[in-house]
């Protein structure tokens, strides 16, 4: 009995990731309920985004600019990369502002579960980078799944032909983790890779 | 270091009820990493909903027809109303198909915590529809919080003078639902309106 018009966009908003069909009734409710503040901004700014955003042919990252502006940006380090699942991840990076380097969006892990092969993900451009650039170090920052350590040793293997040494980020205790909420996994690795004081 | 129209984006999509920072960003990455199939047709039907949804003069409810499909039903018992907070609840009650009056939506509860009034709710404009149309029932289906109650009481109040019934929903055990997991007060109640089998 609801109207064909609102239907279809609470369809539409519901596919958004962490949306159900109940929260997307109430996003659209309160989109109508905010035509001018909100709904009108939102589909200008959906719009810009739609016709500006592109994908950096160099690294995948998502900007107004291609090559994206870290891709530009000759202050950084041009001889690292480091390599991520997904844009995200550059955010999370960047937020913290203690690199300087490139990065590789890879656009996924491999997963034997979900199919996801070496085809699939954006490892030829990286290779070719490597070996175009003189890249010196390739940071490999995935997640520490067993999917992400996969291809992380995949990535390893196929950069080991490359005049470039492959680190990838340290494993252990989050800052301010308590050992009591701690998986068995988590303090394994922090007791294996423990550091002199 | 994010692009500017993105971080305009995501703030817009934030103020979504039940989406945070964190989710906006995750929504607005699977947007752009799907523009034909769901960026493109969600800012259409955005802007279809931005100008066609309206008001309905006669119940608050969105509508591409004004006044309401609901309010326009002739096969529908124009005698009785329902009063219910927002327009979700009508989506509610409609589902259920067991309803064939009309509605009237409040727009809210009164609130001592909130300083909702009653002139913030859409009260005048119910009385004036009961005395007009010659409603013979007004069921008050608002929520069983302490808020809804109040109002409730309130609305019983005002329509006194009116020659209309006034009725609430039933409150009681939702049907499903384990004693063991129901809070006092639903139990209490029940008990309190106990029926004969």
């Amino acid at each position: 009995m609801k109207n064909q018009d609102l239907d279809i966009l609470i369809k539409l908003i519901a596919k958004l990731p962490g949306l159900g069909q109940k929260s997307a009734k109430r996003a659209v409710l309160h989109l109508l309920e905010n035509k001018e503040e909100l709904l009108s901004p939102l589909i200008h700014q959906l719009d810009t985004a739609k016709n500006n955003i592109q994908r950096c042919i160099a690294c995948n990252n998502l900007d107004t600019s291609n090559p994206c502006h870290i891709c530009m940006d000759a202050t950084r380090d041009q001889k690292t990369i480091c390599v991520v699942e997904q844009v995200v991840d550059v955010w999370a990076m960047e937020r913290t502002g203690g690199y300087r380097g490139l990065y590789h969006i890879l656009g996924g892990t491999l997963s034997a579960l979900d199919g996801v092969t070496p085809d699939d993900l954006a490892i030829g451009s990286l290779l070719r980078k490597v070996s175009e650039n003189g890249t010196q170090e390739v940071i490999i920052a995935l997640k520490a799944t067993v999917d992400g350590q996969t291809t992380a040793h995949y990535l390893a293997d196929r950069l080991s032909g490359h005049p470039v040494k492959t680190t990838r980020l340290a494993h252990g205790m989050p800052l301010g983790g308590e050992l009591d909420y701690m998986d068995d996994g988590t303090i394994m690795t922090a007791l294996k890779s423990r550091q002199i004081l």
